[in-house]
């Protein structure tokens, strides 16, 4: 089913979306959009050329068949749905053992799972990164702010536990101060965690809310695919670390999407915060 | 400094203290207990003979020194106080440096040390579990229902994740539905993590909120001393559980306190959970 036609972008929440659109816009690039109802942003909803409910796959696939696109993007968060809809709405594609070993291993086998999917039918499936390369962290990013001491130990044990974690479909970031993991993040997503973090400061013995370090680590997986679920930060990030009380941020180069990277580097200066890149040693530089 | 005086508990937040002050009393030893402000239960605090600021180090010793005790137990939760306030109160009696790698590295370290303090002042420190045996999940642990092929699953792969933290200064539960890891918990406690896989299923894509299943996996760490922090659960934790949709919960046999057993067990059979206590392969049957 692969075609001359253009780039297509299947789009969940945030802000990664609507920023991959204006690239490919600023490239001159040809690009359709189905929007996820009740994921994506009314700002990207308004420039979709279709939308679709997430297991609608009957919609979904129909509309890239019209399209024949030369490449198929998966971009923007989706909420992972309740198991027996997944299992349901992908059992009218596929064997229903086998959908439902898929869907029981976590977020990352279902995503993947819909890659496969999209290639039995002959789809390209790229990622955001392939198709912008410039909204990843490079190696040289970088603040007006170093991290120091505390902070490279944070940094040090919070990749070791990342990597520790690869095995399981749980983790893309963590938070650790000084060798203390405060949080590593689930499925509820970053900001979330960040703010776990924040509270848990709060309570503490009713002391006043002070700056008390530590770093929020973000990086792919060990042998994470890139093209789904690609780790990312942008200004929210930066203000939700903040308000935590963190001292900086540490992401994985060459594997991590920064939105609005000027505006996130000056806010993260401004705040008071580091933002750094760090290699990651079970990565081949920039490809998962 | 050991004498043959009362055992001596210094008594955190929670059930924990107050059941194991009534157990001593039921054997008829004799003990005394030290409330620590701003944690101790008022049912606690009502019978304590004396209470100190958890940082009061000076107050604590002093007290000991007076009762003499011939053995102290360390019970309940406290939450970490910041990291200057710690600094400031143990340098008192230690050297700077010394105190700060300590407590840079995690709950466990802190509390290690504070037992090692008390330990080199001539203090015999005992756990909960060996004052009290009959507070500790047996092998034979079990409700009414147990558990099903998907919670078996979750349950292998819960341990397997549970031991691969033990490096780390976290971790002592998650939660995990079939092969889906959906929290691991923080400092933040079991309660508060139960409440956030709550919170993410309310949220999925607005499905009404069903029993979807998983177990809260809850295990002492590889290695834990545990006379400290040690792992437990209670009917409160129970009540979580179904909260949260899950549909069971194993804890590591021998080394976790059941608080309110009976109660626990009928509650769990209630609300149609199994409870069941499962052999931690890194874990000598009952010992740290």
């Amino acid at each position: 089913m692969q075609g001359n036609g253009p780039i297509a972008i299947l789009a969940g929440s945030g802000q990664l979306p609507i920023q991959l659109v204006e690239h490919l816009e600023r490239m001159g690039q040809d690009r359709r959009v189905l929007a996820f109802r009740g994921f994506a942003a009314p700002e990207l909803r308004r420039r979709a050329d279709a939308s679709a409910d997430l297991l609608d796959l009957k919609t979904i696939m129909g509309t890239l068949d019209r399209w024949q696109p030369r490449a198929v993007a998966l971009v923007g968060a989706v909420r992972r749905p309740g198991f027996s809809a997944l299992l349901g709405a992908y059992s009218l594609l596929r064997n229903r053992q086998e959908v439902k070993e898929v869907i029981a291993r976590g977020d990352d086998q279902v995503l993947r799972g819909a890659v496969m999917l999209l290639e039995e039918r002959g789809y390209r499936v790229v990622g955001a990164h392939e198709l912008a390369p410039g909204l990843v962290a490079p190696p040289t990013l970088r603040g007006k702010l170093a991290p120091g001491e505390d902070d490279a130990r944070a940094v040090a044990v919070g990749l070791d536990l990342l990597s520790s974690l690869s095995a399981f479909d749980i983790g893309q970031a963590a938070i650790v101060a000084r060798e203390h993991v405060l949080a590593i993040e689930g499925p509820e997503g970053t900001d979330r965690m960040l703010r776990r973090v924040m509270k848990l400061r709060q309570s503490w013995l009713g002391f006043r809310r002070r700056r008390e370090g530590g770093v929020l680590i973000k990086a792919a997986k060990r042998g994470q695919d890139l093209r789904v679920d690609m780790p990312a930060i942008g200004p929210r990030t930066v203000a939700e670390a903040a308000r935590a009380g963190l001292s900086g941020i540490a992401v994985g180069a060459g594997s991590t999407l920064i939105l609005d990277q000027e505006i996130t580097l000056a806010l993260a200066d401004r705040l008071g915060l580091f933002l750094t890149a760090v290699e990651l040693p079970w990565m081949e530089s920039g490809r998962g």
